[in-house]
């Protein structure tokens, strides 16, 4: 069964559930899918009643499937749950998720928190806080599996069995000495394989691979990567074992990485969140810094051109603010496509979203052109002979940038649903695009204004 | 031990014991270490040397080592070995490894190579290589563990022992029926809790999440990681069973589709090898694509701003391609800083390369320069009155794009060294400065060719 089509199978068959309040069948659709299935369709629903269908399910499930949800709505639903219920609930997350989800809620709410929940729990969640943020120990989880050195196959493989239901995996065990020194590795494939009456010492392999607890996250994904490992292992400085981090968070950081970098390459200050999650206000500001610091750039472009053509000198002045009126919308263009390329490749916007993008975008363009306007009015005084030359540039700014930014976001949904590669539609072409628009408006607005004013 | 490490540990040894034709340490070196961690060793000499390394282990380590070596290696590798040695080794490799090998070789050795290979073997590629690129059937391997439903939890155990040494993973098992249909899933840890006497049609998950043999690579990639799998099962559209693709693959997926997707934003033809593996023609080639479509665009503005300057007016011509000359050294330096951004954090160039890396941009600055200075002279004659102002065009193009393929290049190295992320450096912050650079290139060369010619 597809993996992606679920979903939109599922949530009409769980709204029923829910009208017919039909407690059986709700524990079954939290216990019988798997839980990132169950949590795609429960994301579609707001998060009282997604905790109204958990509340079917027992605390270990739940945690299950709330380790899938992606970590704004984690951290509203959480918000919805009273006392003992959410202590359960935090007690048996994993301690990678947990800790992601408490980082995310008010340090008020986790204070008052901390105290409910058990005394192992609560100082295992301390220590995986108090690593620096994008280091091995943010996320690393510490149940892993391991074992003493002197023991027998037909012993590990016993033991093995009693960890396996609280550890994260079970496939790689570490062998480690009282202190926690780590000694070994052996995979379960070694184990079962090995004649019973062997020891791990005979089996393990030495020379271990690991990270240090305060190796950047990405360093730790990469080895991981490198060396097609399931999970590696996590020491502090003495090489004692502190935990481990497992392959499908790792994927995740390269994805988040690149992600970031991608956004930084889009002059957008990397988001927390999806796209669509994220709030217009927090977009703005993201863009915002960035556009505004691009401008201070064209500026100097501009005043460099003003030795050249001359303070003011007839319809040349217009040739100072050129780049800087080009520029600003080619950056905003490119913004756009760079979050709109990004939420269409990791599949967080259905096309069916395209309205709502276009009010968002369309919203932003409005804030941003806006700031940039009134800030290009401010530089252009300097530079120009009359005030309304550094109008007319205010208003191209604004214009340039409100069409920009929704260019720059419709043209890869335009390219989606005509089945092209939006990536394609790489962002110089929007800008490409947008430079053409861009002269036109500013000629235009000049030979306006000019006429208006003389 | 830390991974990275390794190799500057170990080559001095590994030379040592080379000179020495030490074979018992070779054969050591090779089968001791992690073959990810031999692969990155042999990778820093040259393919025949490392191949007279390879000879002191069996054929399975040999295959093993290959697998992680970058395919570019892998191909050269493959050209130093003689018949059966040869064949042994393309035996012996992971059915995904070696198609991927098999692709990149010269079709004639697949032709000569292919007769020589067992029957099973054989038919294997042959369906392998039939598979369009990109696809799940492009990535997954044949070497899954299947079981029948009807037989307990201890058979299952005896039976994975045997499948294990053949198999790309024994973790996850596939449950299929005499027809290969795919009826089941059960991961190696629920069969080692389940009680011996259990079956595994009572053990079994039904609802299993698959792909389909034709789904796209990244797709495949992206179910993988949404729910955490080590593998998946790809079937036919018969819900046959016929491969599984596994966690590391699909990592590299991920990792290889944002890459390209940064590429394609910084207007680079995505490379299919890494930045320093990819030769400087090739480079040209998939840079030099986009900045002509992205002249042509240029162009478009130029010609619409003629219409508001006037053709020829006085100082006024400049403004026309003002646009023109800043774009083409802005995407020259936006492509140099994409590839080198992409190159630092795949950690596929130390920084000592800093040197080798300027020649090539130099270089390419040189090819890419010249290339579009013609083509922008050719363009502006069509638009100016004299022909020295094409000059003054084709020359400024020359210098600019040189320029913002060095200056892109250089700035992320810089950064990179005083310990400033290089994402940092986003590019139009260096179109920016290429920008300023770019004015005064152009208007002194305007000048200096104006008092020259009258």
């Amino acid at each position: 069964m597809e993996g992606s089509v679920f979903n939109t199978l599922l949530l009409p068959d769980l709204r029923q559930m829910l009208e017919e309040d039909d407690g059986p069948a709700l524990k079954e659709f939290c216990e019988a899918l798997h839980p990132g299935v169950a949590a795609e369709v429960l994301e579609e629903l707001d998060t009282a009643t997604a905790w109204e269908v958990l509340t079917h399910c027992g605390p270990k499930t739940q945690a299950e499937i709330l380790g899938f949800l992606p970590l704004p709505f984690q951290v509203q639903l959480v918000q919805s749950i009273e006392g003992p219920q959410l202590t359960r609930l935090i007690e048996e997350m994993s301690p990678d998720d947990r800790v992601d989800l408490l980082e995310r809620m008010e340090p008020e709410a986790v204070d008052a928190l901390l105290p409910l929940l058990a005394h192992a729990e609560r100082s295992d969640i301390r220590k995986l806080l108090s690593y620096p943020e994008d280091s091995a120990g943010s996320i690393m989880t510490t149940e892993y599996a391991s074992l003493p050195a002197d023991i027998t196959v037909s012993d590990a493989l016993q033991r093995v069995r009693k960890q396996a239901p609280s550890r994260e995996t079970i496939y790689y065990v570490y062998v480690t000495d009282e202190d926690r020194h780590l000694r070994g590795f052996v995979s379960l494939r070694d184990i079962i394989l090995a004649k019973p009456d062997a020891t791990l010492a005979q089996l393990m392999e030495t020379d271990v691979i690991s990270v240090r607890v305060d190796d950047d996250q990405e360093h730790v994904a990469r080895e991981i990567a490198k060396y097609d490992f399931i999970a590696i292992p996590v020491v502090d400085n003495q090489n004692r074992l502190v935990g481990i981090v497992t392959h499908d968070d790792a994927a995740d950081v390269l994805v988040e990485e690149a992600t970031e970098d991608q956004q930084r390459q889009g002059a957008v200050e990397p988001l927390e969140d999806s796209y669509l999650q994220t709030p217009v206000p927090t977009l703005a500001w993201k863009r915002g810094i960035w556009l505004v610091i691009l401008l201070g750039a064209s500026f100097l472009t501009a005043y460099v051109i003003s030795f050249f053509v001359g303070e003011g000198d007839g319809a040349t002045w217009m040739a100072m603010f050129l780049p800087l009126v080009l520029a600003s919308g080619g950056n905003a263009g490119s913004q756009s496509a760079t979050l709109i390329i990004q939420a269409i490749a990791l599949r967080e916007t259905a096309l069916g979203h395209a309205r709502h993008i276009c009010f968002r975008e369309v919203l932003l363009g409005t804030l941003l052109g806006g700031g940039l306007a009134c800030l290009s009015v401010v530089i252009a005084l300097t530079l120009v002979e009359y005030s309304w030359q550094a109008m007319v540039v205010g208003v191209t700014v604004f214009l340039v940038v409100l069409m920009g930014t929704v260019v720059g976001a419709m043209l890869p949904i335009g390219f989606k649903r005509l089945g092209v590669d939006p990536a394609l539609m790489s962002n110089p072409l929007i800008a490409a695009l947008v430079d053409v628009l861009g002269v036109i408006l500013y000629y235009n607005i000049a030979r306006i204004t000019e006429a208006a004013v003389s």
